[in-house]
């Protein structure tokens, strides 16, 4: 047992890949039985960051793009990255702004979640962002996006019968919809 | 605009590392405004499979062990890895039976998510397990368990309270609560 409360011993540590994103390192480890093995494990340089955009109307903004590493569209939240020593607050409002054009009055950090925790560290945080500011979009060079703003209910259906599978997107609006259901999030309407 | 929709380019590619449960290549890309760059993909060879084990009493089952990718402890639902070329229902019945020793009459999946496609491709698949029948676990020699039976309220205030963060913990439950809410779900008492 170590300080950190850790059943896994490292033996030998190699950093395998860099970029500016993510580092994947491989460990020499003696697992929790403490037999011998290996982990493969991906650090990622950036907090993942995602807003929900939620109107005095109830609706809510949604952005499509092609993720290549699913080699499909998606239909999510607001995201970006916010790197690791940068308030997220600061990073999500920045995100927000480039992928909507929107600025929103009250921010409100509503989750924290590990994304993929038995491969990476990706630590992820959600946003609620209400009074909301239109304005002119900047997406990001690697950024071809859509956006859409339709009623939360029909964004929680998209949810419900798999439309939207970004996990970011569908943890956001679920909580988002108990938080609306306890009157713990009051629209005008 | 390629036959899958996609607005990326791949010139090169290399497989950087590969070990039983992920692949990392990096490819040479045009991104979708045409301009070069790179890309490391972390590609899953496992789908990732997690249970919530609902009694007639309205309580689940919750997993504890240390998450080496985090360095610290997780409280989860049972989870683990399904082959990508094996039925996930029959590996989501092998997992939960492993981990806590139970079975299930009746299976439900409830939700599929994408973890993290900003970097990898990893799917995951959220099944609703109920009609319980408990019996001996038996868990892999990489794990080191400690299981307990919680009122599902209280889980889902575990979430709400940030003391769960694994993600497919966080979805799953708030799943089950909108489900619960809809009257989607009949528990017996």
């Amino acid at each position: 047992m170590k300080d950190n409360g850790s059943n896994w011993t490292i033996r030998k540590e190699r950093k395998v890949y860099d970029n500016p994103w993510i580092t994947l390192t491989e460990f020499d480890v003696l697992n929790p039985k403490g037999n011998p093995g290996i982990y493969g494990k991906v650090h990622f340089k950036n907090k993942a960051l995602g807003i929900v955009a939620l109107s005095e109307e109830g609706k809510i903004t949604l952005v499509g793009q092609f993720r290549f590493p699913l080699s499909q569209y998606s239909w999510e939240i607001p995201e970006g990255g916010g790197p690791l020593g940068v308030d997220p607050l600061e990073s999500a409002k920045r995100e927000l702004k480039e992928e909507t054009g929107m600025s929103a009055s009250h921010w409100q950090k509503i989750l924290e979640i590990h994304l993929s925790n038995s491969v990476t560290d990706e630590h992820g945080l959600i946003y609620l962002a209400t009074g909301l500011t239109r304005g002119q979009a900047h997406p990001e060079d690697t950024e071809d996006l859509k956006t859409m703003e339709i009623p939360f209910g029909e964004a929680l259906e998209m949810v419900l019968d798999g439309s939207i599978t970004d996990s970011m997107t569908v943890t956001a609006l679920l909580c988002v919809k108990v938080m609306l259901d306890k009157g713990q999030i009051k629209l005008s309407i």
